[in-house]
Order: C-alpha cells, then structure tokens, then sequence
C-alpha cells in the first residue's frame, strides 16, 4: 500500500515517537489507521498499539451522554477550556449512534466547539461514518490508547442519549456524564430506559434565566429516580448538578466531581477493578470480532458454503444444520 | 430438562405431527422453543428444523414497515382478513427494534388485532423481548420455518419504520411493504434514509377524509422519489398505492399488488434468486453465531484469559494483542 511517493498510511517508528512527543499530525495519521477496516490496515494497527504498550491508560475517560439540543457540546467545551486552564491536555471522541445504523450524521464537530478547537492542548475526532457497532467500539477503545500515548490526560467519549450507545461508551469509560435538561416528569423520558442507570454524574443543564425553577424541579426528580438505583461503583454516590452554559456556572463544581469521583473510586478500589473489568470485556470482543473476520475471509470455505446451499434448498438438510457443518467445517479444517 | 410430570419444551415426533396438522398448541411451543436461547434448546430447535425439513419454504413471506402511528395492524387485519377470505392461512411475527436495545415493548399483540387474533386461520406471534439483533435474526428466521411447516401460506413480518430492523427483516422476506401516511416532504422524513430503497410495495395509508388531497400530494411525492431509486427485484418496478382502514378502500388493489408481485418475479427469477440469497446469507450468519457461542462458552479458555489480562495491566502486551492471542487459542487448542 506504499504510493510512489513514498506516502505510507502506517506510522513509523519516527512518527510514534513523534505521536508521543505530541504532534498532531502524527496523532491524526494514527487515528486514521485506527478507523480503517481495510484488512492490512487493521494489522498495522495491532502492530502499532503493540508499539505503544506502556504508554497508555494513563488517562481519566469520561462519556459524555445527553439528548440533542442538552448542550453537551457547549459543555465539553467549557469543561476542556478548564481543564487546559489549569495545565492539562484534553481530547474528545464522538460515538454516533445513528452512523451505527445507517451511516448517518457525524457528531464531534469540531465547528461547534469553536475556542477548543483552535486550542493546542486539545484534540477533537469527530466520528468516522458508516461502522457497524462492533466497529464502532473497537476503533473508540483503540483511539483512546493512541491519544493516550500522545499524552492527553483526559479523553471524553461524546455521544447522543438515544440508547444503543450509552451502554457501549459506559463499558470503556471511567466515569459517566448525562446530562438533563430543566423540567422534570416528561423531560426525563426522552432519556432511553437503563441510561440513568449509567450515570455517575447527572448535570441538569441551561439551569438559568426563566428555567430555573424547572431546573430544581427536574433535580428533584432525578434525585428521587437515582434513590432507586444501584450505584455503580463502590465508594461513589451518584451526584446531581446543576449547570449553565449561559453564565458558566457549574463547569468548575462539574469538574470538581470528576475528580471527587476519580479519587473516592481509587481509594475504594472500584477504579482499577472497573479498569480491570473493561480491559477483559474488550479482550473477550475483540477475539470475537478477530474470529468472524477470520471466517468471513475464509475463502476456502466458500465450495462447502456453496454445496450446503444446494442442499437446503433440495430439502435435503436444514438450514441451521447447513451453517453447523460450515462452523464445523471453519474450526476443524487443518485437523486430520 | 424433563419435569416429573413428563412435560417436556421439546415438542416430539407426534407433535411435530400435530404441527403440521395444524394444532395450535404445538405450534406454540414449537414457537417457544425456538425463541429460547438456552443452550440445549437452541440444540433441540436446530434437531427439530431438521425433522421438518421439505415442509418449509412454500409460504409467500411479506415484510412490513411503518411508523407508529401509520396503520400497520389495522392494514394487517384487513390484509388477513382478506386472505382467509380467499381460503388462505396467514401468520404475523413481529420484530421489534426496541427489544433489540433495551428490551423494550412489544409489537404484534394479539389485542390490537381483534378480529384476526380469534379466527383459526390466523396465527399472531407477538415480538419476545430482550433478544440481540443476532438474536431477533435467527428467531424471526426459524419461526417461519415452523410457521411453513405448520401450512401457513402467507407469513407477515411486521416491524416499525425506524431503521434498524428494516434492513434485517428485508433480507428474510420476499417482498417488503412500506406503510407512509397521507403528506408529502416532511411526512417522508419519519422514515429512516435507505428504508424506501427496500420498498417493493408503497401504502399511502388513511387516504381518506380530509386527508384525501394530501395523500395525492404524498403519493406524487413517493413516485418522484422511487424514480430515483434501482429497483430491487427484476421484473418488479415498486408500485405505490393509497388506503384507507376507514372504508377499507385499497385493502385488495394492496394483495393484488402482492400477488402480481409474486408471479411478475418469479416470471422473471428474481424470486427464486432472492431466496437462494437469502439462504446463503442466512448460513453464513447462523454460522456466525455458531462460532460465537462456542467461543463465549469455551470454559478451557478461561485460564488463558486471565493471564492474558493480567499481562495487559502490567504494561507487556497490548489488548488487541491479547485478543489475537486468545482467538489463535481458539482455533489452535485441539491441534498439537
């Protein structure tokens, strides 16, 4: 895949170490690598993070979960803009839902979070479109080691509150965000069932002006709601907060949580052992995403493939019995 | 998995009989026991598709779509009603993208198809919940074996518009209906990009009353967009129809359409070359899901996991090393 000019898609060993020492562009090349599904690519990739083992982990992974139109981007905003106030380096990564599905829209754009994009100390990757689920979630979890490499310090994971990928970004982060909008009741039901059930911190957001009273009401309500579930780290209580990109309050107590939350979970131990959970879960997914690859490229397969296909449809054999002898088939053919 | 009393989940040999004879009550555990995704039920459901084999296949099986709200089971019944009518069976199944998530609510229920529900030539099966899409797949595909089995003739699999089961349901039927209402621009915009491309059949539904006119403007609007869309099936060009549930105007022009369908594709083998697709992609998948399920319940690989594991969190290997390391083990562990 080297182009006459010389032009690889895969790192060096001088672009690493450039990737470390924090070059974008370096960083960039990396996350490309890492988004693409092309066969020899993806080799590249495991190669690379092989490269970067010890480099990575180092970081505090937060998603980032809300509604459209609950101003998260306004927020990650805010929030990047403090953390680099106070000497740190802050990256952001889009899941998107719906690209899940149908190659939809792209969330992380980087227009709309105008001074953090400008900023040298943060970095925004918008969502590649058109992945599967199970591509999705391999690319975030390798893009997070790689800009961990690189040295940010915390990685946020911005998605949209719809449900599929809330459970997805709550599996490879350290704490989770989702963010409310003022009004309680009715408004809490555009949040999909069992993403509460994810929070670590609920931000009931644009609390100001005419909203606020609605604003206390909702945070009633999430109170109340948050009363009936299950923390999900031990030594951490679920907290409640109340927000506005309007006049900025909020940011500095949202951020102050975070790092309450980063250090009640490590005494208690909660944070190494959910790290530890995660990092087994993703091993577990992604031998099974390296398995079904493997089948799927099995050309080798495809004579067996073709004969099982004319007997289920002589009524010879069933289906389900057609796609045994091929998995059969695929895990015994170098036996004897 | 026998009980004292004898009862067993597995239907035998003379309620296979039964099945095929018939008898409801043997369909509906057939039905059960394919939808269980217990191991040895999943073992039984593949022993039994295989006892009754050379009864499926000759069902007319129509996939149907709409938004909430678009008039999917009032259609149904009418549709049924008049396929009885003509001294036809038909059976509904119901897939439903939101169990597919979260476990959510459940379409296909008998008490929205009152009629229907109670005359013995219909069989209604509400959507089980809590299934992975993977899940929902192989469920609703072996259900309407057994329904074949049980000489249904016509199967509709119902689904709502909203892009995720859409596609799904399209490659297990033979043709797919697309339920709009009445308005034109907007209106379209409910339903997700890419489902109109799977439409064989178009319904402008509640063509009636005041929204007469605009089911006119709906229609021309469907027609300008289907212009620019391949058909799917050749000898097929997707017809677009208006109804209404009220008068039960269109209820028949809607089968016709259906049956014209059928016998313009298989004049022309596209339909007999969409099933012949549709089986090998359905072995291919189910041996997906095959391999996947003796990966995750492979107990001898339980202690190569946990080292794996423990050499990621000591910084020595990388997770997606791990993961290669763990699907090699896999595939390698019986060989010397």
């Amino acid at each position: 895949m080297r182009r006459q000019d010389g032009f690889s898609p895969v790192p060096g060993m001088a672009e690493l170490e450039a990737l470390r020492s924090g070059d974008r562009k370096a960083l960039a090349k990396a996350l490309t690598l890492v988004e693409s599904t092309r066969p020899d690519h993806r080799r590249e990739t495991e190669r690379m993070l092989e490269l970067l083992v010890g480099q990575t982990g180092r970081s505090l992974r937060i998603g980032i979960t809300g509604i459209p139109g609950a101003g998260k981007s306004t927020m990650i905003e805010a929030l990047g803009n403090h953390v680099i106030e106070m000497g740190g380096r802050l990256a952001v990564l889009a899941v998107d839902p719906s690209s899940m599905i149908s190659g939809g829209a792209i969330l992380g754009d980087k227009t709309r979070m105008h001074t953090l994009s400008k900023n040298p100390s943060a970095y925004i990757r918008p969502s590649p479109a058109g992945t599967s689920p199970g591509g999705v979630a391999r690319r975030t979890r390798e893009s997070i080691l790689v800009l961990e490499a690189a040295g940010y310090e915390v990685i946020i994971v911005e998605t949209v509150g719809v449900g599929q990928a809330e459970a997805m970004v709550s599996r490879m982060t350290d704490l989770f965000v989702l963010m409310l909008l003022p009004g309680g009741g009715d408004d809490l039901q555009g949040i999909k069932r069992g993403v509460m059930e994810l929070a670590d911190i609920v931000v009931i957001n644009k609390a100001d002006g005419d909203l606020r009273q609605r604003a206390n009401l909702a945070e009633a309500d999430v109170r109340h709601a948050l009363g009936f579930i299950q923390p999900r780290h031990s030594g951490w209580e679920p907290s409640v907060l109340k927000t506005s990109a309007l006049d900025g309050s909020g940011v500095r107590e949202l951020w102050d949580a975070i790092v309450r939350f980063r250090e009640q979970t490590e005494q208690s131990g909660a944070f190494s052992a959910n790290r530890k959970r995660q990092l087994d879960d993703w091993i577990r997914m992604e031998a099974r995403e390296m398995l079904l690859e493997k089948f799927d490229s099995d050309d080798s397969l495809q004579t067996t493939h073709r004969s099982l296909g004319e007997a289920v449809a002589a009524g010879t054999i069933s289906p389900v019995t057609a796609a045994r002898r091929l998995s059969d088939r695929f895990l015994n053919k170098d036996k004897p």
